[in-house]
């Protein structure tokens, strides 16, 4: 085995999404392509987030579980390959419920309060002093998914950097307290990709906010999506110079379309004016139509066989448990936890 | 069957110690003797709550996983049976760090910082600022406890009132999310008996201040804890009139010395002086011997075979796990999380 082949089988990665609605453009663009890629080059464990989903959705438990299946079928449309990535469901793996029980003894209320991306999303879902325990103690459940598969990658944007700060000071606290060198720290890495805007043109594309593709759209709904596009509104007529900056259709062309020449040519031509908004539309409804169609394509496919994708969950589920079990009883271990072992 | 024997079936006590150290007569006045009793007349579940115990000993889970044979040992010395007690232990149930993760997001963090129990004891073990985020939440990890067994009753001191409190308010919020009743409120019973004080006098007997009497003390060990009992320091003679109220060894007449009569008149004597301490020391230490000789003897000879110990807590254990899964199940179910059920 060639050392770059070694190095490569000892990258493992742990990432995931809240399972609260289905994927759209934005993940594809900001982690799924790269996925697809990163399952060839090193383990991956993708976790299906219902868990933490729940921290913030008291009450609205069936919309968290009902897309858990939903957001698998994103997986696998966009290439995801179960054979060579772990896809799972946290609920189901109750190890990880354990390991952050433990972490939690390593961090104190006034560490976790001080975390900035805590403190942003406090702000942003209204919580103010009314913060749930479970949502306050999240990163901490976050440090047990990533720990429990020894991630030594993580990718994440740079809100998220915070995060994985306090993971590595748990794992370093908790070898310190066993005095043996039980979980390992994690790199985080930074997805190189600016962020999808959403089509009305606002910072970021959501589906919370309704401005968002989802990758199940049929071809009128990405069509209409499309038209529906915020581009320059101080471009009335066909002959006016246009706007490229903050223009949503030339960001899903940087982002979609692979022929930057043709792209480049779009942009001086709307630049000088003489370029219709409707000539980039369609050239974007074309470039979105052609790539989405086969991912649409293999999501009807797999819907059609729920079962199959439930026995898929199943044996990722199995597989991360084995994996995440693996490191719990070495960390109960440690700690004398393993009265019953032989 | 008669209606008070169904009943009698229906009652289901949790309860259990912190495995920090041997029990002593303090345990036993204050529990141990109810429990005993309990056993014939309830389901009785006692846990072993050495991960309770890990909140506030980072650093020093040694001595509490050490100690969870010892506390076993002592149920088992004063004549708890595990035939009719489930005796488990709390670290072996991963069913409960489950639970404790899905009633973390039904109570917000201040009313956890406003349990007055965990207020007094922030101050108590001085973490101020640091309270570890495990401490600030093992109320909830309590409530686990008590709601996955569907305990009715709760035996407590009346500072654990609160935690009862919060409890039976954890339980109303998740049915109600839930909008089934899936967990069973409990009622706190508390104890009619005062606590016993330590020998040295002090407010409350416990292993850290170093005033207590194990019950695994040999009979030099009771001897030389009774001679150095705390009295009245005003009785210098034997001539001169005593203080009863006070004086520990009074106070553990009451407790150990089911001769009322006999108390009663050593008390008045003592008051009207002419009864040496010696001689009231001499009566409390027979009565001491004669309680804690059997109990000792039978520590000694289930800790001849740890081996027997030990499976009867993984026996206790399993069947603490089917109970708190059968709980589980139906919280997951109700929650939508049952995606692998058939």
């Amino acid at each position: 085995m060639s050392q770059e082949t070694q190095t490569a089988k000892q990258r493992i990665i742990l990432t995931g999404d809240r399972t609260t609605g289905p994927l759209h453009l934005g993940h594809y663009i900001g982690s799924l392509r790269a996925r697809v890629q990163l399952q060839h080059e090193a383990q991956q464990f993708l976790l299906l987030a219902d868990t933490q989903a729940m921290t913030d959705n008291v009450g609205r438990h069936q919309k968290v579980t009902e897309n858990v299946i939903e957001v698998a079928l994103d997986y696998l449309a966009v290439g995801i390959d179960p054979a060579k990535s772990t896809i799972f469901i946290q609920s189901q793996v109750p190890e990880l419920a354990e390991l952050t029980q433990y972490l939690l003894n390593l961090v104190t209320v006034a560490r976790l309060e001080r975390n900035p991306t805590i403190k942003q999303e406090i702000v942003l879902r209204g919580f103010e002093r009314d913060i749930p325990a479970g949502f306050l103690t999240y990163p901490v459940s976050q440090a047990a998914d990533i720990t429990a598969f020894k991630a030594t990658q993580v990718p994440v944007g740079d809100d998220q950097l915070p995060m994985i700060e306090q993971t590595n000071e748990l794992v370093r606290r908790f070898n310190n307290t066993v005095e043996r060198q039980v979980l390992v720290e994690c790199e985080a890495v930074l997805s190189n990709v600016t962020r999808l805007p959403g089509i009305d043109g606002k910072a970021k594309m959501s589906k919370s906010l309704g401005n968002s593709i989802p990758l199940g759209a049929t071809p009128d709904e990405i069509t209409k999506a499309v038209n529906n596009m915020y581009t320059d509104p101080n471009h009335l007529r066909v002959s006016d110079p246009g706007q490229v900056e903050g223009n949503v259709v030339f960001s899903f062309l940087d982002a979609f379309e692979p022929d930057v020449a043709k792209v480049d040519e779009l942009k001086a031509h709307y630049r000088r004016g003489g370029l219709g908004d409707s000539v980039v539309k369609r050239a974007l409804n074309e470039r979105l139509q052609a790539m989405l169609a086969p991912i649409a394509a293999r999501r009807r496919e797999m819907e059609a066989d729920r079962g199959e994708v439930m026995a898929m969950l199943r044996s990722g589920t199995m597989r991360a448990r084995e994996v995440a079990g693996a490191t719990l009883s070495e960390v109960k271990s440690a700690l004398g936890l393993d009265y019953f072992a032989d």
